[in-house]
């Protein structure tokens, strides 16, 4: 480890098929008022609905209601939950679902006591919050962003075609999170494997970044291998548990602080895919792997040493008779071959974007110039074309 | 992960070369009056002392001295540390030291408010704090233990013949903890070894256990490789600062509860040196290193295939033509080339015991029943013999 950072994550995790039972711990803590969030009412069909309502009862609390969370949260509904938040003074947001009901319970938990606009203060002027912030807990039901045990939010502004993520400090991160991997069962299997790239490309924006670290890169790529092992299971086998357990507890480790210690980080496959998820409101995962693989063609020979490492340890190619820029282009080889078989393999066009789209795309897309190379305007043109 | 279990793990890491500038941000949250622990003096001599000094001073701090914490924190000591806090009403406890002062600050932190004798409700009788616990925060200098991010805190009782260690909950966690690779420069390189193998240890401690988890034991054999790395570096080069903060921050993870995330633990090699090092008083990590591959062989027919995996990823044991008991024996023998290189293989004699201490060791030794294998009396004397 070079680097000099700090790294603080409260948010206390209850992990397995029990883990609902934690809010027996939890929602003691709080006052009586929980603001339950989720969002298109799959939580109704698979009983969790039911069973967290239950357990918000047996803990004498006054439920209100906040459903309709949208798979990119906008602003408008952002606006929504702070209205309710307001009006009810609640205690508790719980928000059960996804990274987006997640992300979105963050927002209006730092927007409730915050005079201002929050879309303009904090994602749009990137502030941090110097007011009450309102408690989140988090039962999850999907597996991917990490939401659950971190201070990020991402909202979309459709007027400004605008998906930003602010990644605010660990006050704002879930006071608690519940993991329990058969909650992700019932999930299609489209948002299964979009979830699973999600966590993949959360570990490479960190992994392929500027400056190594030896424990954070080792542990990378032992999350990586995790999180492509148990896809393999996933995809034949929706209800293993040790699978869909893994995946769960590798998600929230891809993106809790740690693997990032030391690090500088790129995070430009999220700039490029949040600027195609504003124009196309395509799933997170899948706008990740549009671009992924002509962004990775275009940076790697900047980052040459780093990618032949990535071959070897996360895709176990066989360096002989090869030259590392082979053997660099071998892993990203195998890794599309892995993308196609968990079917999260796609262009833009698939997700709905069209050539007129690629200006405003390329408008839309913030650069970093973290990563192993600083993209131009029009590398970034090249990598929307060749992603189409 | 197939188990049901719980993760909270809210100290604050500062970490590298300026991590000391931390206390600037943590001190204020604490009253008036501080208690620096610290050991027998080398603080002084590497100026860690005086620059520690002069921050809590700069932070208008009153500093009450707890020097002489000894390498195996005593009850003699803990009741003194005691009586100063009650004494001068201390607001934080702040240990500059390794994982003996930091152990001691916690015992302290537990006991101030605490009516009853210590030793007896946290240690014999394994209790849970029922009281105030008082804020406590650590300067690392020395990298092994992981008492920097944990609640764990080891005592030994010189006329019980008895050193045990008391597992707290978070609650008990530094509140912060600076870890600033170049304060290790300066520890003897037989002091640097004896932490790495203890890190190695706590790893295998978690990892040999009786059920596997994916994701646990791939992140176990991620450190475990970084280890090994990284000591073999550090013995030729000890102000390597990359290799000093590797193995750091490898210490922390390696005993903050993450790996050991759904497993049931062993522990059995720990019990074992605690019961060595109550009788001989000798460093801590030696008296692992001296019983560690007598148990492991005996436990290995009861675990062969983790031994085979532990082979074969940690060490890197070719299989080809071996049977599975070959290969586990190759990563033993490989692991004990490593503690004869790093200078930390070593017998029981080596460490001051001799053969009329075998029964008593014995009795110290709590048995475990968590591993592969519940060891007999008999097969505890059988080791100790082979330790010998």
């Amino acid at each position: 480890m070079l680097g000099t950072f700090t790294y603080h994550n409260p948010t206390k995790l209850y992990f397995g098929a029990e883990a609902l039972n934690g809010l027996n711990e939890e929602l003691p803590k709080y006052g009586k008022t929980v603001q339950l969030i989720y969002g298109g009412g799959s939580i109704k069909r698979n009983g969790v609905y039911d069973a967290v309502v239950k357990l918000l009862a047996d803990n004498g609390k006054t439920v209100v209601e906040d459903g309709g969370v949208m798979p990119n949260p906008t602003t408008e509904k952002l606006r929504e939950g702070v209205r309710i938040a307001r009006e009810h003074h609640v205690d508790l947001l719980l928000a059960v679902g996804g990274g987006s009901c997640c992300d979105y319970a963050k927002a209006v938990s730092v927007s409730v006591h915050e005079p201002e606009d929050p879309w303009e203060k904090f994602f749009v002027r990137y502030e941090d919050p110097e007011h009450e912030i309102v408690p989140v807990g988090c039962v999850l039901t999907m597996a991917g962003t990490g939401s659950e045990m971190n201070g990020g939010s991402v909202i979309t502004n459709h007027a400004a075609k605008m998906k930003i993520g602010k990644v605010f400090d660990e006050r704002v991160n879930p006071k608690f999170s519940i993991l329990n991997p058969t909650f992700t069962y019932s999930l299609p299997m489209r948002q299964t494997v979009a979830g699973v790239y999600d966590i993949f490309n959360h570990i490479c924006e960190q992994y392929f970044s500027g400056t190594d670290e030896n424990v954070s890169d080792a542990l990378s790529e032992a999350l990586m291998r995790e999180v492509v092992r148990a896809s393999r299971i996933v995809i034949r086998d929706p209800e293993n548990y040790e699978a869909r357990s893994d995946i769960m507890w590798a998600a929230t480790w891809a993106l809790n602080n740690l693997i990032g210690c030391g690090k500088t980080e790129d995070w430009m496959v999220h700039m490029l895919g949040q600027a195609l998820g504003a124009y196309t409101d395509a799933t997170h995962g899948f706008t990740l792997a549009a671009v992924s693989l002509p962004y990775y063609r275009l940076v790697m020979p900047y980052g040459l040493e780093k990618f032949v490492r990535f071959a070897k340890a996360v895709w176990n190619i066989d360096p002989a008779g090869k030259t590392d820029a082979q053997i660099a282009e071998a892993g990203l080889c195998a890794m599309h071959a892995w993308m196609q078989e968990i079917g999260v393999a796609c262009t833009m066009r698939d997700l709905g974007a069209t050539e007129d789209m690629i200006e405003g795309i390329a408008d839309a897309t913030i650069l970093m110039d973290s990563g192993y190379h600083a993209l131009t305007r029009e590398e970034v043109i090249q990598i929307l074309k060749e992603s189409l």
